[in-house]
């Protein structure tokens, strides 16, 4: 967005944005019911103030322009024609009356519509496409025409059930698709100044208002499939009326109280069944993270799409009134999440049954879910968190989601994507009818369900949003994440300009540009994976506190970049006895293309990768080594060579045999042989096979 | 049965029966389209003849007298106060028209009162009971006046849908009730003369021999559980009428013929649809078996129970008719099983999902089915290919079901069952909406499907007919299991008598009396585990050949019987890295309740293992020992203690870690502990909690 077509009625961007000023702290219209935290979230830098240039990232920011929004806006048009259609649009033109014909698809299709719009928004706000911002405003025209007299907007609905709006709140996803109506609006708006989307948000919005709430004659429901809650607190901070922020916590209040509202609409006359047998069965209101008031909650369990996209709104909200208690239960859930639950990608959701957290510890390397969409849910979580409590911990998840578990579910054509990202893969054994029934062992086209493809897009469009927090008070501002770019931070009387050279996918070596008539004040996040840096500075909660006097800085530092063989804690069962290899942020995995079918026969030889690292070189002998190589499929990147051996067998050897004499123990039974490892989110782009994250010690 | 009470218008036990004559030279009704094998099949023992004396399974045998079957009688009359309703009687006496009401439980619950009188026929073949054989004799009455007048039976359609006989073979289980049935009125019949039941199922065989069929205006369909198969095949060997052989061997070809019969009747009008919504969704055939014509199959796939059981019969079909094509593809599948897709308790079926097969080397510990029933029809099955093939491998499999995966599903009350038998338990994470939602971290009353508690009674009342296999031919005396017994054994000319003294729970001693007044012929097989014997003996396919003189005889010698750590095939992904402890035919395992929870974080050291293993010790240091035990819970039992480590990690140890220095390589994060070690069958007695086969390296 260019700052001079922000019309004037709205304000500039939020209500933080005035420099210096919190969301608590500003006008609202009615008082706060909280104490404030004592501490000021961190603001969040704007996309159009971020260029970013990294050599992880640039390919995938490049394919969403390019190739990404293209390709997802023919797929919205049914018009690729490899993929199953989307329906998308040709639902849209149903509802708004432009054609005759059925709905189709699945009853959230419109969403899929919404996030292409968000990350339309995002990317417009850093590079100008006029053909791209004409297909958007097509788009956003169609959605306006569909939208009901009273602002109501919802495809399926208007086409297929228009008695039934709000009937079926459990199921019918319409306040899921109205919380990414409101998110592409505000992007939208953002990036381009239009407030066109953002009008039909906010009626729609208007609408939602005066039908939800605690008032007589209001509903007391709130979504099946969160994701409105965080919507409606950005939808407050774009217009400053604090009823939106007022719905979204009513929305966050309400969830899993007694009596439950989803089985009470489902003992209701009027319940709209949309799938066949649903009336019977009881709804498992802990899949919808409404089994008890979220406050309550100390587990995270259910779908964990739904579970961090609730969370993520607790923080805003906790963050917003400055509400301790929801702060700690947000915090609460994100500990259990990171500390118990999360794989080491950053996916999360370990079960393939409804895509849902289990238990503490439970991590199952082969038929985990670990849905794309979810690790991006726990990168909006965690960077909230992160921004509320400045510790470097949250962005280390946040880290950790977007270099392994979100850019694996992307294709590096921009063509296909993995909902389902494990951490093991024996593609004879991804069969129907299985536990392993819905991994794929190789990335899919645009999905019938297709949510993850325009998530993908949108968190990459707005990766800008992860890289900062700024601390308008004091004007110190956080860099989160160390991925290359430049930036115009604009503080409360002056700007300061930084530019970042980074490229942790190679090397630890950070160049820091920093600019500014007025003394400077950084906090360079320290990351997780880091033993030591070069810089000497005092350190505050993982960060790296950094004062320069006014004027131009260049400051060369380096995080060494070693690879690292990672331990499980002793309680993960699923990964006893197994390393993980990590370098930086990057996940490492072997394939079957590099060592051969058999991957669970392989073990790493621990003594020598300890002993005699010989980072980025190529050695003769068996020793470790890294090797940084341009790959002409998977571009440029560095591979790990590090020695082990492979369980071998005579041919004729059972199923089962004894381990009869000392000359069958491990020196008989392994033969010498190197493994090859390259980075998680890179695999299968060759011969599609195996793929092991943890290899055995 | 008293051989005496034998009605003698029906062969005394088959055709086979008659000395020296095999099937396939038995008079049949029409003539054999093959060529004989070449081999006649071993003949196995009647029940009568065969007195079971076994420290592992006397205490089983007596759980089925004195527990089980009054249990079950209880069960099925719904007078168990904290089980699930049966509902068999009750359907049966409303279909018998002496009561009104529903129909209720599953459409097959006939079977279970059919597996219950098979017991009883086994159980009062060796054990006279008149209150037992009272209670059998009323329930056979019943199941008569509901037999209907053209000799159709089933309680379901009788009651429910008369009109949909035969209208859906795929769920409807009309075939498999009847299997079952005429598997129980030829065990009644046997064990005590009593035709009552015989006649009932020979009408009903009668009418299905009418209905089904190559002719026009037949039916040619076949079950959707395979059962009959085999049932038809005994009902030949005891009525001698060939008519039943053909049948059995019609519904074995007819399988899997294109066009489908499965699909073909879900498409015809008249389809009755048992289950909501499966008209819709296509059948997955090769669930069924169904996907290829039988002898086209090469690989095990689909439910593991009814898999099995059509195997058993196909090696039947083959060895009546020598049809050595069938031959082939029993054995094939048998190898893909046996040496592929076993688990090393006998357990079949790993998916959680359908109960089924999946693929080759695919054998996952902690989510697996492994129903109880499935290692039932593998014992089944491989005793079959044994008794043709003279081979002591498939004997060697029904030792490793019977010895583990079978009893182990029977709670040593005999009140509480498990019909999954997983490698790997962890209590916390038996959830529903998780992939090990089929998982009990305890054994279960009786359930409301409760295929699996009747037919481990029926299986160990019949236990002795995989004793023994006679070769009527030369009078040689096959020995296929080493569970003590006294037996007489009733060749052309005369008997021969056999005690056999075995306590392979406890050692490998073995004492073999054996009296005839003709020279004696034995073969003796050595079981898969033993690594030799005391007894100097020419060997032919696992067995030991014995010729002695006519007179009695006491041989004593030893299978010695250490410990073994069992190594998996390097194709098992999932058992890489890790060691199953046996002992002779037994597996054991780790429980939570004497190792402590994190079973997973256990390893044992295999060099001492292997270096200074103390048997029937008990060492003061760390030295490997077996120590056998009476135990309150378990009964004498004999325990292992093998030293290992564990791994450990402080309080504030990260969910991933990096392994920074030599220190915190293994020696470092391992303290040296006991495991101790507990038959697999006997887990789960105590406190529940964790159990684990497969330890780490």
């Amino acid at each position: 967005m260019n700052s001079q077509t922000t019309p004037a009625e709205i304000p500039a961007e939020t209500p933080t944005a005035t420099p210096g000023q919190s969301p608590a702290e500003v006008t609202t219209n009615t008082p706060n019911p909280h104490k404030p935290l004592g501490i000021v979230p961190l603001a969040t830098v704007p996309l159009r103030d971020i260029r970013i240039d990294d050599p992880w990232f640039n390919r995938y920011i490049r394919l969403v322009n390019e190739v990404i929004l293209p390709y997802q806006w023919a797929a919205l048009n049914d018009a690729v024609p490899d993929a199953e259609p989307s329906h998308a649009v040709h639902n849209m033109r149903i509802a708004a009356g432009l054609e005759k014909g059925d709905y189709r698809g699945p009853v959230f299709q419109d969403s899929d519509a919404m996030k292409w719009l968000e990350a339309v928004g995002y990317s417009l706000a850093v590079t100008p496409n006029p053909e791209l911002e004409a297909q958007a405003d097509s788009l956003i025209e169609l959605i306006a025409q569909a939208q009901q007299p009273d602002g109501y907007f919802n495809s399926y609905f208007t086409v297929v059930a228009p008695q039934a709006r709000w009937k079926n709140l459990t199921d019918a996803h319409e306040l899921y698709v109205a919380g990414h109506l409101i998110e592409a609006a505000i992007a939208y708006h953002e990036g381009t100044g239009k407030r066109r989307l953002l009008d039909v948000a906010i009626r729609f919005a208007d609408l939602i208002d005066r039908v939800f709430g605690p008032a007589p004659g209001q509903l007391r429901g709130y979504p099946g499939h969160q994701e409105i809650e965080l919507a409606l607190v950005k939808l407050w901070r774009t217009t400053g009326e604090r009823r939106y922020l007022n719905l979204a916590r009513f929305f966050i209040d309400e969830r899993g109280r007694e009596p439950n509202y989803f089985d009470a609409e489902k003992a209701a006359p009027d319940w709209y069944e949309l799938y066949p047998g649903t009336r019977r069965s009881p709804t498992v209101t802990s899949t919808l993270q409404a089994h008890l008031p979220v406050r309550e909650q100390h587990t995270a369990v259910g779908h964990a799409v739904r579970a961090t996209y609730m969370y993520a709104a607790m923080a805003d909200i906790a963050a917003a009134d400055g509400d301790t208690e929801l702060l700690a239960a947000a915090k609460r859930l994100w500990q259990d999440i990171a500390e118990r639950q999360m794989y080491i990608t950053g996916g999360i959701g370990q079960s393939g049954h409804l895509e849902c957290f289990t238990t503490a510890w439970d991590l199952p390397n082969d038929a985990n879910y670990s849905e794309t969409c979810a690790s991006i849910g726990l990168a909006l979580f965690s960077r909230r968190l992160g921004n509320i409590e400045r510790d470097s911990r949250y962005h280390d998840v946040v880290e950790r989601a977007l270099f392994n578990g979100i850019v694996s579910g992307l294709q590096l054509d921009g063509r296909r994507f993995f909902y389902v990202n494990p951490m093991s893969v024996w593609p004879a054994n991804c069969l129907p009818h299985t536990m392993r029934r819905h991994v794929k062992p190789e990335r899919q086209p645009w999905f019938g369900c297709a949510c993850c493809p325009p998530n993908i897009a949108r968190t990459l469009a707005g990766l800008g949003e992860y890289l900062y927090g700024v601390d308008h008070d004091t004007g110190r501002i956080y860099i989160h994440q160390l991925i290359g770019n430049r930036a115009t931070i604009r503080l409360k009387t002056h700007s300061v300009e930084l530019g970042l050279r980074a490229a942790l996918c190679e090397h630890g070596r950070v160049t820091l540009h920093a600019a500014s008539p007025e003394p400077i004040a950084l906090a360079i996040r320290i990351p997780g994976w880091a033993d030591s840096c070069t810089l000497a500075s005092p350190r505050q909660n993982g960060y790296l506190l950094l004062d320069l006097a006014a004027g131009r800085h260049q400051l060369d530092f380096e995080f060494p970049l070693p690879p690292e063989l990672v331990l499980p804690h002793p309680e993960v069962r699923a990964l006893q006895g197994r390393y993980a290899v990590m370098r930086g942020p990057l996940v490492y995995c072997l394939e079957e293309v590099d060592n051969g079918p058999g991957l669970e026969a392989l073990r790493v030889d621990d003594a020598a990768f300890l002993g005699n690292f010989a980072c980025e070189t190529t050695t003769p002998d068996r020793s470790p080594a890294c090797l940084t190589v341009d790959d002409p499929v998977l571009g440029r990147y560095t591979r790990i060579r590090l020695p082990g051996w492979r369980a071998e067998a005579a041919p004729d050897t059972p199923l089962y045999r004894p381990l009869r004499s000392s000359t069958e123990t491990a020196a008989e039974r392994y033969r010498p042989t190197d493994t090859w490892w390259v980075p998680y989110a890179l695999w299968c782009h060759r011969d599609p096979g195996e793929m092991l994250v943890w290899i055995r010690e």
